[in-house]
């Protein structure tokens, strides 16, 4: 089978450079293309040598037009500025874009929207597929056993996070709320201390390690009389998001214009 | 709302003792008949206090029709032989009937299935919520990336259990492997010792564990490049069985004839 | 080699029936003594069959001469009155006795001092073999890399337990405090929630999870830059309780008089 | 305090880069000196430029003289022979040297042991301090209860590992071995597959996974009746040993000549 053919929007960005180095030892996808914005001082340079990885022949360009050129499927991670500002050109050429891009506003959200009108778009806030696979799978067990088995969320991040519980405890504190009727804001239980009582049916219990250079783990467990569940994920390294990015610009080559997310990759 | 009131059969037994205490302070189902064969020495006498759970007022007897009067649901987890034995009984009372015995030959099977053909009839050869909601999840894991991430599974036991891997644990590789497309007897890795070269991407780990008192313990682990997902489930004593099969009573009670398992109670 | 003979006291309560049924099973240990108080309604009753693992031919009695004859150990659990009540027979008759009951009075510690100086005594809050072996691995490890590497303490017990964090989890916080200067009370992080800003180095998180019937899990994380230990103990069942006081038993036979605990059984 | 000076030899090897950028965040040790064989390409540049971590003002030499200016300990990553190569000017500088190298044979390490009797040599084929510390909480255990608790390790790498069970599994497996008077090849059980028959008291189970990217993982397991004990050792990157050598270094200043391990740095 050809490998899918990928340009690199912010090729020599952290997560781009990342992205160029695992494509070289992809069976799936290969760079084809390489964009970086006017100003920056790796123009002409060879892709593959800025990302650290060894030559593979793309020099990196400030012309989207010649960076597309014979590529399935763009994947950019620059920022939301950035996208927003490239998107036109996106639409213009027509080729699927993979937007790995954070914190979008409601407006530009609907913008990506109306671009997918015309094009295929997938857009996720976590390209992990495992994260992803592990709400769906959250949402399944705690609509078979959610309001009768006690449901406790645990997480531990490096010792710089500076928020707890994590976003994506919280998000996975959401759907196992959903699916049973209930309100992670009101029902979490983010503190314990002291004479607190009996455990309640409703409560979700959010507890949070901060140790060393933990990446990221969530543990959901549900808990019954005799027997629990533990759901658990655990992010070795960043590699989590670039190789899900690389499965969702494999996917996504050749789909119809639209917008997909991370579940559809899934197959979920 | 009414609570559902069940019939143990075996009421004396070990299964049927536990059952027994645990609906003393079950909210939704309770003791309403209890029953042995006629050579029981314990004929006559409280099944709560047989149980050794305190008086319910429950007589114990021998015969089936005044053990079933006003039942909303059978239990009964005797064995085969006694439960193919007591099967034409429970047809002509038309009661819902929970078989938690196990070891049915295929005639029996077929028995049973007829049965089923004019009242409700749940079988299953493990009633643990939990272990059955396992299944499901490793299957939806297993079809979206367990042909890209590798599959390990490890289970623990106690020291007297005489097989390996546990009949749970192949039961979770056949379910990964149908999902993938594999065979676990072909290709589960119950072996690495000595030089055993880089793994491949068929082989499914299966290795296990024996010490203590350990319950029973598995893990089934989904690891790619930069995360992983592992699913667990604990056994922390058998009154998972127990607790499952109060939860299947409670949930067949007026269903219409046929045959159901777990995953119908679990609504999966 | 002979079993060690063991007086049970409070023959009839519920970790001594435990016990007993364990000793019955037992290789190093025997049952040779049972005593009640006099009103206890289980008297001249076989103490296996009061148990409910099988007669075992020794009678419960009330007359503590009759129980400790040809006995070469005592176990009492019955708690700090009946145990201090005992305790000048205890010395009287010289037998050596393990002591498991809890919340004794400083003025009571002292008692049980004094009887210390005339016979061996082995006093413990926690009979597990494992938590008090769990303590001293801890204060080895806090010493050795506790200043460099975050600590994180995590418990999980059953959804009735009243009081968070749990006694045992304080005990470790302490342990690990009083090996790197810290206090517990003042450095433990019982609670975090929202913007809390990076982990101090001196903070110890204590994290606390209820779900289901967990009997007790107690985990103690050391985590540095690029690698962590993690020290877990999980209790399975109150056996580990029943089964600490017979090593105890065992251990204290033909021992000097004096005030043992179970670091002595461990010999740590 | 004053920073401890580190010469890094091999400053241009994966180690060396390595350890070099940790050096640069590091706030008890910083680089002074860098040396490089004579035929690198790297000498003259900056060390801190060649590792990737910016400018450090550490010219990389191939004059060990040079190199060694004002510095208070060597840290030496760079195998068997070029070690032994260096070694005499070790002697002749007499800077102590912190040796990662590996694999030395018998007259390798009898030299190795002659130097030491002119300056302070630290050699360790393991230079994580978390391992080497894990291995010492398993001889206490093991000691302290490993004849009545049965002992089970279980390990994990990433897929490309080619040996089973590891090097490290290996070693903690004749840890508890050496401790309980057993034998882990002969006592190892490698193999759990079909009726095995209920687990005897002597064996260690050696267990194996082997998924994705896994760095290392080891958990030993004692488990007894009612409880258990697990003692669980992850490395998330390679960092674990280059800050052990940092570690090292760090401590070995201004030692007495000698030959030290990992152990002495850790305090056991």
């Amino acid at each position: 089978m050809d490998k899918v053919k990928v340009c690199m929007v912010g090729a020599a960005g952290k997560m781009g450079r990342r992205i160029i180095c695992l494509l070289a030892e992809s069976d799936k996808a290969e760079l084809k293309g390489a964009l970086e914005h006017s100003a920056s001082s790796f123009l002409s340079m060879d892709a593959g040598e800025v990302a650290g990885c060894g030559k593979n022949g793309v020099s990196i360009t400030s012309d989207l037009g010649t960076a597309v050129k014979g590529c399935d499927v763009i994947i950019d991670f620059t920022g939301c500025e950035p996208t927003m500002h490239a998107l036109p050109g996106y639409v213009r050429f027509g080729v699927p874009a993979v937007i790995g891009s954070t914190g979008f506003t409601p407006e530009q959200t609907e913008k990506l929207k109306e671009a997918s009108e015309k094009m295929p778009l997938l857009v996720s806030p976590n390209m992990s597929l495992g994260v992803n696979l592990t709400f769906k799978v959250l949402e399944m067990v705690a609509k078979a056993i959610g309001n009768t088995y006690d449901i406790e969320i645990v997480e531990a991040h490096h010792r710089l996070k500076k928020d707890a519980p994590s976003g994506t405890a919280m998000k996975m504190g959401e759907v196992v709320a959903n699916a049973t009727g209930r309100n992670i804001d009101k029902d979490g239980a983010f503190c314990r201390k002291g004479i607190i009582g009996e455990r309640t049916d409703r409560e979700i219990g959010m507890q949070t390690l901060r140790a060393g250079d933990i990446v990221g783990e969530h543990t959901v467990m549900f808990c019954g009389q005799g027997e629990r569940i533990e759901i658990t994920h655990r992010a070795h390294t960043r590699d989590t998001f670039a190789q899900g990015a690389i499965s969702a610009a494999a996917w996504l080559k050749g789909k119809d214009k639209g917008l997909y997310n991370m579940y559809d990759v899934l197959g979920l």
